[in-house]
């Protein structure tokens, strides 16, 4: 007889975020009246689902608004940030990373009412620096392309 | 006898938006549940003060998380591309602006629990295009620096 199987949901990038570190409106799980975004692992990339309420919309109602996907792309991409040098730098003591400085380039209006998937794709990692390409779409259609180069935080803070 | 004198409160940019494109969360005098963020024109240049509430914290509480400081940048330029454009280009018929591309680096944690100031520099306008750089700072510190690439919309949408 087979031995029983537990199914277990994958865990969150921002699970492994200690607390203290974890206080962020878009993705702590420490604070309670933030978004709660979750990034995840999958395959060589990274993914982020999410369906904003229709309160963020842009200039007109049916469009999202561009300080939310700039949230959207700034918590994946420390996200992935954080995965990624999990992944290639296997010896290196996890920490928090943190945006250094954030592109978004806006390539169609990104529509309200449809789940936004969000991935994340490693371009290049150096020491305490991660750099990592962004694309946010809907309904198979990329609408933004980012580009973030984050900073590993160091681990005694 | 003197006559007598109304002052009136300076007109804020984004109250010269359409009411159809006046929904932005960020910015929009149209969104009941938005952040009501207002620039104004400031000689030369262009300003937004803002005092994020504490639940917009970082991953630690006691800064503004990137989301925020991307959110005030974006709304502020497109504000003061539209500005910077009635100036430079009278004869042209003002229509809203939208974000082409906007990229931030996050140069000192923003503080909370103190008012964050914007402002935006005209760089270069040319036809529909204006770039606009962006600054924001607390207690006197450059806590971000921003530039803008905006796009204004066709007036007949």
């Amino acid at each position: 007889m087979p031995a029983a199987t537990t199914q277990q949901s994958p865990r969150a990038i921002q699970d492994a975020y200690p607390d203290r570190f974890a206080h962020c409106h878009g993705c702590g799980t420490q604070n309670p009246d933030g978004l709660h975004l979750q990034s995840f692992v999958d395959g060589d990339e990274t993914v982020l689902h999410y369906s904003p309420d229709p309160v963020f919309s842009g200039g007109v109602p049916d469009h999202v608004y561009g300080g939310m996907i700039a949230s959207l792309l700034d918590c994946h991409g420390t996200a992935s940030a954080f995965a990624f040098a999990a992944r290639e730098q296997p010896d290196r003591e996890p920490s928090r990373y943190v945006t250094g400085t954030l592109t978004v380039k806006f390539v169609a209006p990104t529509p309200m009412g449809t789940e936004l998937t969000v991935r994340g794709r490693l371009r290049e990692i150096s020491g305490r620096k991660v750099i990592v390409g962004l694309e946010l779409s809907a309904e198979g259609r990329v609408c933004a392309e980012g580009e973030m180069i984050a900073i590993q935080m160091p681990s005694a803070s």
